[in-house]
């Protein structure tokens, strides 16, 4: 563990992450204003960029500094000794990096960090139902659009709690696993009749499914969308129709900082092993 | 259900409650300052008081009057023929039914509201562990004292959700069916070691078990108190170690005022059927 | 645990128990034909007999042995100084005892074998239900009439598995703990016209509630009847009517000999405890 | 539904799917020994064979004919303008189906069916660990081995019934998998040292994961190996070793025909809706 790693920006999360990792006692210096970005990477083997790493494709994305670090001169000074670690990086970012030969690893794009992730992005969309709905999650009518990995804990969380869970995807495969699970399973030609008397409606599905001729029938009904941009709603349908909408993104990192920095810290440690650091 | 109800007082559980009476087909008044006590209760057959029915054991509990009804007038007023049904009625207000031979039911006392209650109770502690707690219930090890009505759906509720739940539980009976239920149970001579390195604690049990010695021991442990007046959390204690302690009561009317109202409608029904009405 | 106990007779949980004192440490022995009970009781302290302790009121139930022994001579010689511990003793085994002033204690009376022992009863009645049906308990409909302690862990695991669990229970109560756990609740008003699309019924209640009324619209449900005797099914009727009953009494004992022996174990050991020896 | 099915063929699950099929208002016939092969054709739309649809690759598996109908012959009369129906189609089959422009599908190879399956597998798999194990599934340790299809269902079931569930995989992300849904989840390489202790292991890899040196660790573990040919476990190095192996293959059609022969039907009528018919 004679690793040296140097943090620039990144969110309350990455803060949590440098104490966890330097309880695990890892080197690590977070970049401050009152540092040369030449000097501090000459001391370090790792540098780990937030999630995202960067919000302009230009400047790394750090609420911390005053001077921005651009990321032409980030890649230029690490060249190909250095691993980076950063997060959802951006095309351009990673052709910035391969120009200049550094050696980097996108930590969002790992699949047990999306795996883990999905822990609480569920616990975070049920906190919101339990502070939004004026009835308990027990024996509400719950539909589930979408059956991938965040709707199969959502179901199954959300039966536990008492919840009658209506689950609609496209695939008959997905739905067949829907029933083997234990769920109700529908077909999105069944949504609008399942919608009327339904008290909270989660979506996963990223792209638009719970359009117009749905929403009409949604009165009453609280839609959750946990489905990363655009979303899985027509907004504007949904303000005509008076129906209350909550996008939520991002819910690790706000209803869960601590655990989020730890899946992001056992991605790491993944990464570390498998490159043999 | 030729019955018709007069309402006096009570918060917003009972404005749900009414909305939801009418709707089954009940005739239902809400009592207004316009109105002389005499004249409302002239065309009903029942009263129907908050929870609780009273708070200074002399006037009805009626946040929208200006003028107080007094309990007194009340009972002289209705007589034998209506029947009263109130919740939490103290001694007295029992006593002072009981001088005018007014037939009453306290609808707080009725067992299937208990057991019924603790639904939005445990899924009101769960949300505010979600809320307070930086880190997700899955993984957590959270302790529950206590094997009552609430503690069991709260420990299985935890579980589901994915925390390390541990029941701590005077009886050996108690902790044997803990164990049958599937959780690691202990006495409370073990409270001590293993609060330590517990997430979140919740308190079943109405008089004080967590004391200053267990509170030693609970830096860093979220604890919620779920046991009504005085409560079983030694507060000074706390404060002086450092514990964050949320002491939650009425969790039902607030967060959940809709299930709540339905709750209660449900006991007045079971109660109609029983006397035949 | 300097404690010699005599094990006299009893089934084959009795000698798995045997076999888990010896490992804990206790001096064990098992009487036989060679021994003289005079001799035996000389060196313990402890007597244990299995359960029931006795199958016709006068001998010790001992399939081992071909001299039986005598409930009057093991009390007299016992006298004042030894424990007794038996299961289902019978009021009159009780009055012997008494009158040789024998400490006695009935480990099947005990709340935390009786708790425990629902586990593998549950298990066992799982068990007769896949061996019997041609169909998966997953999407089947399950019916349990009584939501007492075995109910409401047949009612969980039932659900965990896939089926559609319905409740039966006359109290209100009893009805309203089944919703709040999850679970639909009839009462027996409705378990006519609930039984004739069910897949199997798991009877608990102790007396005679599966009539000939309800039987005659169960054909091709399968019956489990778990309670004890007189059992909860009209025999005859079900005869009549066609429908295949399953009596499963003392299923921990067949089902996991081991299991049934360890809990016994942990109940003997919760006695020493009190009677601090 | 004016389909016109012939079977010829298949064991118990498909007599139970012909009863389903008729009772939902097809035309079935079951082809016998008295009918001619050109003559039965003649009047169907579809040919429905068992599952395997032969085990020779030369005439069609049906254990209720005496003279064997010939693969080769069935195609040719068939032509193309029937529809073929069967389970587990050799490569061979095929090809012969090719040849003469026979359209056809392997019933079995579907997705929905797969996932289904995993139910009666699951459950059949459970009932033999009850039947096997002097202990109940509850407080036993259970490790599965592999976390696909079954190995999922298999570890929220046995982990619904009590079990403490150990969740062994190659594969990072099926471990992060694992511990989302709440077990503890080990790799291989750990296998060796959590067996020594555990009751039972259900292994659904297919290809030899519990070899000898895990086997010498295995003593007193039951095994139950899921997997299809060859298998997961070095059945010689059990033996050595004294180890109890079940080899549990074709499960649903052994412990749930009904429920079998219902998922058959389900995957058919998605054929026909698919193909329009």
């Amino acid at each position: 563990m004679d690793i040296n790693i140097l943090i620039i920006g990144g969110d309350s999360r990455i803060d949590y992450l440098m104490h966890q990792l330097v309880c695990d006692g890892y080197k690590v210096k977070k970049f401050s204003d009152s540092d040369t970005l030449k000097g501090a990477l000459d001391n370090c083997d790792v540098v780990l960029l937030g999630l995202p790493a960067s919000r302009d494709d230009k400047t790394v994305d750090a609420p911390n500094l005053k001077e921005s670090v651009l990321i032409k001169d980030l890649m230029r000074l690490m060249g190909e000794n250095k691993l980076l670690l950063a997060g959802k990086m951006s095309e351009r970012m990673k052709a910035v990096a391969d120009v200049f030969s550094v050696k980097w690893v996108d930590y969002f794009m790992r699949e047990e960090l999306e795996i883990l992730n999905a822990i609480p992005t569920c616990e975070g969309a049920i906190q919101i139902a339990m502070e939004e709905l004026p009835v308990t999650i027990h024996s509400s009518k719950a539909i589930i659009t979408g059956y991938g990995r965040i709707g199969k804990i959502l179901a199954r969380e959300l039966s536990c709690l008492g919840a009658d869970v209506v689950v609609c995807a496209r695939k008959i495969s997905a739905r067949a696993q829907a029933r083997a699970d234990g769920f109700k399973a529908i077909d999105f030609s069944e949504l609008k009749e399942n919608i009327a008397d339904s008290t909270v409606l989660f979506n996963t599905v990223p792209h638009m499914v719970i359009d117009r001729s749905i929403l009409l029938e949604a009165k009453g009904t609280l839609i959750i969308d946990l489905a990363s941009k655009p979303g899985g709603v027509d907004m504007e349908a949904a303000r005509d129709a008076g129906v209350d909408v909550v996008w939520a993104l991002g819910l690790p990192g706000k209803v869960a900082p601590v655990t989020a920095a730890n899946i992001i810290k056992e991605t790491i440690y993944n990464i570390f092993n498998e490159l043999g650091e």
